[in-house]
């Protein structure tokens, strides 16, 4: 399944090698520095005063006797900020302030800043801060935020953002509002041997990354500079142009080692209030969440999926009609895109000819809402995969035949604007149920054990732009500039082969450098599966421009026509003699010195997307009837990742993927009051998946066909683990026991509570 | 003269502005981080105990008093830094360690140094590190470095660094000797109307930056990590590379604002010590030097000239015979490098037929010579020049005329391997002249005030190697990444005025960046007045290759061939429309996303050296003949520069290097004592012009015939200035007094002594 350890891909030399990864051993030694370990001279510190409540009008904010403190700086709320203070930003929706302005919108929001000599002082005198509010009704969830006459969050309108296409609308707490359609939906349900009608929701759920969110800001009269953990260094480059109204040119957002984003790192964070603090006190202001903070800072949108499918008796799915309404909280942040994600993989992997998807993201006066891990995945995959097996059953089919049945073969349009299938789905799942089966035929069957398989498609974001330089030094060696930022996905080891292996040289002659957008060049983000598939294709290219150079450089070294030069394994042939690189270009400047540039650009790799992440899920699980608590005996993961180009890293990838999705699959939710105070906002009563959760047996499995639209037939993966999760295990459940759930998270309360509401089945099983 | 300050050159835009500098407001206002601004996390602090002898055995170091101080780290010697401690670093001559191993060569070399928590724990125990030295015979100069028996500062000859050509001789302190010669100069002195034979002195002067050298450095398994104020931040990386074997790509070095260079922060200082130390004590290590210290890290070789110069009645010169002995010091640093650029430069921009030039740079036991401010120019000027007036004086001609008559035209071969005069000699001394009395005709002449005329070519470093990326954002902004260092020359703002003006967009769009060598491309040095051709000439073609390929996204966009095309004046004119920069990138990307990358590759501009280096100086002194004191009336400086970029920075650096040239003429010089003891390493000691001491009037004068090889026609300029000063003042002085002095400095005691030994003249004056 995974290249041997130390050996390439056939007819590679260092790609399908499972390195070890070139940031392991600066993390494991401590050696790694992460934003709060940087030392700024000269930085203050500032501490946040979070409103405390989820919707109010802000009447005063009295800094006098926190300012009074011995080493505090400033006291600053919006007004202090002058025109800063009355900007927006927003990538997609221009609503977020860099502190509250007149209103709050949720518990937690940002009011005011303390800004002192040390983080103990501002942290002393933020609690000395006086704030009065004025409360106002709260809508704390879709449905209340939906209702007639319910209360606005934000009362008129946000305007988009430079990424934006989804307005607000007005006069509601609709966000953004997505409809993707084909056919004739009602006359398709109405013709259907079986239309099954469900709703099933997803929680709220925090990225809980080991790193919070962060940013040390200062701002001089020539740029403005900020250190930040964010996945995005050049989205959030253009929100403080914007809000700082300066040209591009003078903004620089240096990226230091990450502990982790899954999508709560991208776009701006704490980084616009970091510069806006610095700007306002003329010195460089650090400002760090801790956990509590960051649980007010992002989180994922919930869901509520309303789903109708209509089956011939034979299984063949003829139309879903589907309305996912997204809890994207009090401000934007990336829930438009989210909602657009989600309407596409609410279609699933399945030739439906018949459909109407409609996503809203819906404000509400809770912590805003953004990227996750596969935005829009996991919460519509839940409702799908669900309801393939809440199908089969009411059709007394195989689920897995079912699946069989509808799968899109390659080629197939899954829209007609989009990319045509690129993976064979059928041969995957056939894969997987065969790996499950060769596990289970290992073990008895009880009563309490079932098993599901849930598919998922992701669809990756949809904008393949990345840039990339890379750096032929004059011995060889090899340095590659890249903004996507390592966050913890092995990106710098995977770059490092793929240059490698384009180049013809050993890997641990290519460092691969961290983000400062001041020096490496654009990328559009770090997410959507897309480093290997992407970024790794521009890194490939810089290669081969390099290489093409080299060939004009030997050709020149030599006098004879650049034609006659060939560049191969690392060596150069002309003339008969086949110098390396690094002797062509010392011989070409006449001196150990110069270098070559190579550079890459990548704006589309075909249709859009640049390819489907596929990854597909089955699970064996035991469920105490007791308790109603949920063991997961084996779990089996299927990744179809093209060229695995690191293998031991994409099975970690699918690992942790499998892990994160449990977490929302079985324990996590954030819990809000009903006046909308967030009730668990810390590790004790936010429950994360343990390493005592995981499964008995964790299987993953590398499908590589070569098939990729990236490097060497790579495509990404990653976030393809985790979404199939929760509807392989409420599938397995409901074998089980019989019993289908359609709430997240299934906890032991909630099964147990479905177990003894349920009518009681005859075999006790599946 | 210069442009006026808010216009362009003729039909230029942004070149030949007086633009204010882009690093202006940051010095100012003290927003610029030097090196000890920086605050590196966890750094320790270094204290270097420097040996106490000019030459010695070291016997023992016994750190074990130093080492029980709390807060000390480590005290480190040699034999504790393992194969680091033997290896020897020096980019033309590999002759030095990082700290001294067994033998100590100059007073203040380092012999150990203490790491400490902090830099006044580390400087408290390293005054508790004792040293046994057994003292050896010394030599402090070059006249007895070079007798028979002398003792050697090297036992065996030290190997060539990786630039090296010339080697040591062995069983001699002749660290390099260089020779060039044409035709039988015997004879033709033999057949000369009038032979002159002199020996002129030039002092060991140091360079008295602002700013010491100092660097910190970090050390981990993946890169070794330098922060230092080198001017040389490419020639560092290979030397750290080589002390430490590891490959390019795994050695990064920034540079931070630099207050100042003139040649004595190029090539490695303090920077392999402290690497060694960061990779011995685990942690990042500082070493900062003080005034003290850089006086015992580098200084300007001093010469003495030996010169026979042979004349026709008419004032033809037919032949040159000189003997330079550079005092190189106990390092060679790049000292074989200023033998060869004295070499050259002791031939002077005339036409001589016959001539034989040898220079050797000579080991002595006193602190390591380098580069200062055009490498062996002006101690081989200072004695060419004062000849010419010696010459003019013996044949009874007008020294003007006499220079006048033998100056080499344009197009002139100087020597047959390098590039021919390039610049118009005559017109620009003419030109001077008659500035010169412009000046005078203001004022009354008396018998104290004398004139003297210096001229002189420098011959910039042969190496155009540069390199450069510039980046074009998607709104139209543009980063320049080049790694010569803006050690105070201006020339980030040069830089900006080329892009603009090449890519026809305003300046203040422009961001030059600082050096780190982990992101911007190669770069030979930043010395030899090469910055604004060299990498201005990078960075041009890099601008050249953006607009090229502007070109092509512009075809792209509009579905049309690239040669319909067009791009000028910060547009692309493309089917009809102009959109500019940042409109076609972002239609190119389909968002505001994208940029392009230009690179600049620069390994030749014609015939070596790019161009020749012209300035010329002329002086009205009044010499008090009871004191010996030299007041300056007026100087005037000419520099052609074929362009101006920025006439302003221009003067500024004609003015700041005819300051400079007056502190070796009239009061600078390091003091050994017989034993090797250097006697005035302190700013009271050691006498640097004062403001006070500035001529009454000094006029520059800027020749700007566009026929440099640089950017629209801009050749070096900024180490010319000083070149001229010494002779011009020596000369105006024999006028005035009818005394001719040979050695410098032209204190006042020297000068007093010189007119006492006199014989009395008729005239009083010239």
């Amino acid at each position: 399944m995974s290249g041997a350890p130390d050996a390439g891909a056939p007819g590679l030399r260092e790609v399908g090698r499972s390195i070890t990864r070139k940031d392991g051993l600066a993390k494991v030694t401590g050696a790694a520095q992460y934003l709060d370990d940087l030392v700024i001279p000269n930085a203050a510190c500032a501490a946040l005063v979070r409103s405390a409540y989820a919707h109010a009008r802000l009447a005063r904010v009295d800094g006098r006797r926190a300012a009074a403190l011995r080493g505090v700086l400033a006291v600053v709320a919006s007004a202090d900020l002058g025109e800063i203070g009355a900007r927006r930003f927003g990538s997609y929706t221009r609503d977020q302030p860099v502190l509250a302005r007149d209103v709050v919108r949720f518990e937690g929001e940002p009011v005011a800043a303390v800004v002192a000599e040390d983080a103990d002082t501002a942290r002393r005198a933020a609690a000395l801060v006086e704030v009065e509010y004025e409360e106002r009704p709260c809508v704390v969830d879709v449905e209340r935020a939906l209702a007639p006459q319910a209360p606005l969050v934000h009362a008129t309108p946000p305007a988009l953002g430079r990424q934006g296409r989804w307005p607000p609308v007005a006069g509601t707490n609709v966000c953004a509002r997505v409809v993707i359609d084909q056919g004739d939906v009602a006359a398709a349900l109405a013709r259907a041997d079986v239309v099954l009608e469900r709703t099933y929701t997803f929680p709220r759920v925090f990225h809980y990354t080991l790193e919070p969110h962060g940013a040390v800001a200062s701002v001089t009269a020539d740029e403005i500079t900020v250190w930040t953990n964010t996945g995005h260094p050049y989205q959030l480059r253009q929100e403080l142009a914007d809000t700082f109204g300066l040209p591009l040119n003078r903004i620089r957002v240096i990226v230091p080692y990450v502990g982790g984003s899954f999508g709560g790192k991208s776009f701006p964070k704490l980084e616009p209030l970091a510069a806006a603090l610095a700007w306002k006190v003329g010195r460089p202001v650090k400002v760090l969440n801790g956990v509590e903070g960051s649980m007010r800072t992002n989180r994922r949108n919930g869901a509520t999926c309303r789903v109708a499918l209509g089956l011939m008796r034979d299984g063949t799915l003829v139309a879903k009609r589907a309305l996912v309404l997204l809890d994207s909280g009090a401000y934007a942040d990336s829930g438009p895109l989210v909602a657009e994600k989600a309407s596409v993989r609410m279609l699933g992997p399945y030739r439906v000819p018949h459909y109407r998807i409609e996503v809203q993201a819906v404000y509400t006066n809770t912590t805003p809402a953004g990227s996750y891990r596969s935005i829009g995945g996991p919460q519509t995959v839940w409702a799908s995969e669900s309801m393939m097996d809440e199908a089969a059953e009411a059709l007394a089919l195989d689920p897995v035949e079912l699946r069989l049945a509808n799968l899109a073969a390659r080629g197939d349009a899954i829209r007609p604007d989009l990319r045509p299938m690129d993976a064979d789905l059928a041969d995957d799942l056939r894969r997987l149920a065969k790996t499950m089966e060769a596990t289970e035929a290992t073990r008895g069957r009880t009563a309490r054990i079932g098993r599901g398989v849930g598919v998922a498609i992701a669809n990756p974001a949809d904008l393949p732009i990345s840039t990339s330089i890379v750096r032929l030094h004059y011995d060889g060696s090899v340095t590659v500039l890249c903004s996507t930022v390592e966050v913890g996905q092995g990106l710098h080891t995977v770059l490092a082969q793929i240059a490698a292996e384009e180049l013809g040289i050993a890997q641990d002659l290519v460092t691969v450098v961290s983000p400062d957008t001041r020096f490496g060049p654009y990328d559009w983000s770090s997410g959507a599966s897309r480093g290997t598939t992407i970024m790794g294709s521009a890194v490939q290219r810089a290669c081969r421009d390099i290489k093409e150079q080299l060939r004009g450089l030997a050709a020149d070294n030599a006098g004879v026509p650049a034609a006659e030069v060939e560049v191969a394994g690392g060596r150069v042939s002309v003339a008969g003699r086949a110098p390396d690189y690094g002797e062509v270009i010392r011989e070409w400047w006449g001196r150990p010195a110069g270098e070559v540039i190579g550079r890459g650009y990548v704006r589309n790799l075909g249709p859009s997307p640049a390819f489907w992440e596929i990854g597909m899920g089955g699970v064996e699980v035991e469920v105490d009837r007791e308790t109603g608590e949920v063991r997961l005996a084996s779990y089996t993961a299927l990744a179809d990742v093209g060229r695995a180009i690191n293998p031991r890293q994409c099975e970690a990838q699918d690992v942790g993927a499998v892990v994160m999705g449990l977490g929302h699959t079985l324990w996590e939710e954030m819990v809000y009051s009903e006046s909308g105070s967030l009730l668990n906002a810390s590790m004790i009563e936010y429950r994360v998946p343990l390493a005592t959760d995981l499964p008995a047996r964790l299987e993953t499995v590398l499908v590589e066909n070569g098939d990729g639209a990236g490097p060497f037939g790579a495509k990404g993966m990653g976030e393809g683990g985790g979404i199939p999760v929760a509807p392989a295990v409420a599938n397995a459940i409901a074998k089980a026991t019989g019993v289908r759930i359609r709430d997240l998270p299934l906890t032991p309360e909630r099964v147990w509570r479905a177990l003894r509401e349920a009518p009681p089945r005859k075999d006790g099983g599946a």
